[in-house]
């Protein structure tokens, strides 16, 4: 019984699918975070490397994967796809689950998909060094995978609470020879700014994307690196789905529902678009998109599609037009660290404004619940962030069971949770809890947004 | 470029293959640890399951793998072989690297091969419950993942100083409804006995050993299970190499090394097996065997081939004739603690005692130099046991550089290191010590080692 779909490595895609060429309607770009005008490329160069700006507004539909990052992606792609027979048969429902497992890369997630990828171009540019923040770890220890394979500098601004709790995410950073700091660090002005003000301060992502942002702006040989959010970063995820594509052609089947989790959008995104273009071309209408996101940070489901900054420090990141809960709304803190963005990927905001994609917002017992079931049948730990899609996952097939319905439903297993035991723990001991959602929190923070002339704005 | 030589689901072996057919010498039976007479199967019995014990003595060349348990080894097997053109860049060596991918398995090490078969046989008699001891975790993790798969009880006894220090490890065993008893514990015989004398014992894997043999002689329904040195634990672990011999054969090409490393001797002899078989026939007579261990626990090259007890308590496990330090030995706490056995197994103890196997010591940074060129160059991070193997094939692709040979070096990746962090930190920040080797230790365990009157033991 075949239980693991395998791609040869020689069918290993060899494009990356845009779906800005099959949309029918334009991505709204980027303002200054100053000015609110629209970014110019002058604007964003000394960000962001210039190929991967490119590839930020192209809309060609097909982006050539150079040669050598094909060589590495190699290293852990194609990634299996999964029939999870024994999560089918303890649910007991007519349905069949399947999942792409993106756990087997060496950092343990998707990010590497796109961490090689942005540090390939840089250097190609010629930079010698990049800048990142990361919360728990995931994206920072595959930038630091993807800079040490290209001899690139990696520097990581890891907020302090993270580095001092998650020592473990750090080291492996480390082996690979990324250069962590904790932030808020005496490395920056604004750094500087809040420890004067609070020696002890613990950190946010706010504040380590400042300090990685202007350590970028401040060298010649440096740019940063955003591991989401942004349309070359779902751009390069889009490898999942193109692998999975093909694994279920192989498989003889075709899903019913798409299933990823979101924080900034690039797993649900880089795994769903290449099956949405079907249904944008016609070619298949039958299916469900579904976007699964934390209840304690429901930018989707709670959100509102509208301008705002991109951090919270209204520093550096561009203004985008996004679901968002206003830059300066901080979620409590779940386990699943990685899908604690106040905002979402562009892109996919305007998707799901065309009613292309179902969100839906889960609180993390309920996920636990389902990763506990996945690990006591298909025996892979999943990560707190995949265990949201893959709680829709369970859903769906209690529906198809209630229903009487043999639906296809796929979800992407995004990463592993090796490092994230504690989190189990906290579980099994019944010592969870879900924190009720703040909507007071929720309108003072959507009230922060700014304001933006369409005149300025292209008119989005 | 292909990396990794992924073999068809559908090719997976069907058979595990027993050296003892093709040996031409007889390996020495167990002998019982009180009367020193060959154990019967009365003797065995109350210990270990009925078909594991026929398997333990079997002659027969190959030995059918029940359906049942193809299809779990379906869930990640068959495991990737891979090429390490990255590091055989950065040796710049004229040899090529292969190594077996063990730490795919849901585990993260070859464990999960041997403890499915033995939870499915004890199952098949009747059996509701197992126990067995761990100390670093990697085997009663792949012991809980096992027995929750069939719906038994897994019981596992963790060394105290282990259970306190790394919490990660039996997180994973309690997620998959292990239960985990700190030993020495309040629940058997021999661990009331220590904690009389000292309430505050760290535990250490001898007393375990006991606590998990007593258990299980206690009940009915419960066998004990061990998750090395046997000939059935072997014969379950040769599923890695005759898919390697198969994965060779795809990539056109024949090892002229097999190096694996050596605790109990499982994996290595479960890799190295099925190459070795055509040596023993004649079929290729060019091959090397590698055995690799720790330079602090160097049963192969400073131990004595001779009669001893299994455990350190000699309180159930039977007497083997193997290499060994003595029982009374107690090695340092070096990082790789499943290399950490006193013991060796019988069988792959009389092929080196044949000539037919070379084996080969190292220190700990030693191991950990290579580990951590492996992470920076294949991106993977080997489990400290497994960068023994590591480090004996950068040694050889080095000698082939010096040589101007092409060899093909193939290695068995045991496991990753991701609960193993701490390790990869204490070498990276210079703090990783290798401890001279006492000399007067092994002498004053080896003089402990029982005799044994050759007419009782079947003049072994």
């Amino acid at each position: 019984m075949e239980t693991r779909i395998m791609l040869p490595q020689a069918d290993l895609p060899t494009q990356w699918y845009n779906i800005q060429a099959d949309l029918g309607r334009p991505c709204p770009p980027p303002l200054h975070p100053v000015t609110k005008q629209i970014c110019t490329p002058a604007d964003l160069a000394p960000i962001f490397g210039m190929e991967l700006l490119k590839q930020e507004v192209s809309q060609d539909r097909w982006i050539d994967i150079p040669e050598e990052l094909q060589d590495i992606y190699r290293l852990w792609r194609p990634t299996p796809m999964q029939r999870a027979r024994r999560l089918e048969k303890l649910l007991d429902t007519p349905a069949k689950i399947y999942f792409k497992n993106e756990s087997v890369s060496p950092a343990g997630s998707h990010k590497p998909n796109s961490a090689v990828a942005q540090v390939y171009y840089n250097k190609q540019q010629g930079i010698k060094r990049l800048t990142t923040e990361t919360g728990a770890g995931q994206w920072g220890s595959s930038l630091a995978m993807a800079c040490n394979l290209f001899g690139l500098e990696c520097v990581i601004y890891m907020v302090k609470c993270s580095y001092n709790q998650k020592p473990y995410r750090r080291i492996l950073m480390e082996t690979w020879q990324g250069k962590v700091i904790p932030s808020p660090s005496p490395f920056t002005a604004s750094g500087r700014k809040i420890l004067a003000e609070n020696p002890d301060h613990p950190g946010t992502l706010g504040v380590a994307i400042s300090e990685a942002v202007e350590d970028a702006l401040s060298r010649e040989d440096t740019r940063y690196t955003l591991g989401s959010v942004l349309n070359h970063v779902i751009l390069h995820q889009t490898i999942i789905g193109l692998e999975a594509k093909k694994q279920m052609e192989l498989a003889g089947d075709y899903p019913d529902v798409v299933i990823g989790c979101v924080g900034g959008g690039s797993n649900f995104s880089g795994f769903a678009f290449p099956f949405l273009q079907d249904k944008l071309t016609g070619k298949q209408t039958k299916t469900r998109f579904v976007a699964v996101e934390p209840a304690a940070c429901p930018t989707m489901t709670r959100g509102k599609y509208t301008w705002d900054y991109g951090d919270t420090a209204k520093s550096g990141a561009p203004i985008a037009k996004m679901h968002t809960l206003g830059h300066t709304f901080v979620p409590d803190a779940i386990h699943a660290g990685g899908l604690r963005y106040h905002g979402n990927s562009p892109l996919l905001s305007l998707i799901l404004d065309m009613g292309l994609v179902e969100p839906k917002a889960y609180n993390q017992k309920a996920c636990f619940e389902a990763a506990v079931q996945f690990a006591r049948t298909e025996c892979i730990l999943p990560a707190p962030e995949s265990s949201h899609a893959l709680r829709a996952a369970v859903d769906e097939a209690l529906r198809c069971k209630a229903e009487g319905r043999a639906e296809t439903i796929v979800f992407n297993l995004s990463g592993h949770g090796h490092f994230d035991l504690n989190a189990y723990e906290s579980y099994l001991t019944g010592k969870m809890e879900d924190v009720p959602f703040d909507d007071a929190k929720l309108q003072a923070a959507l009230n922060q947004c700014p304001e933006v002339d369409s005149n300025l704005c292209g008119g989005f």
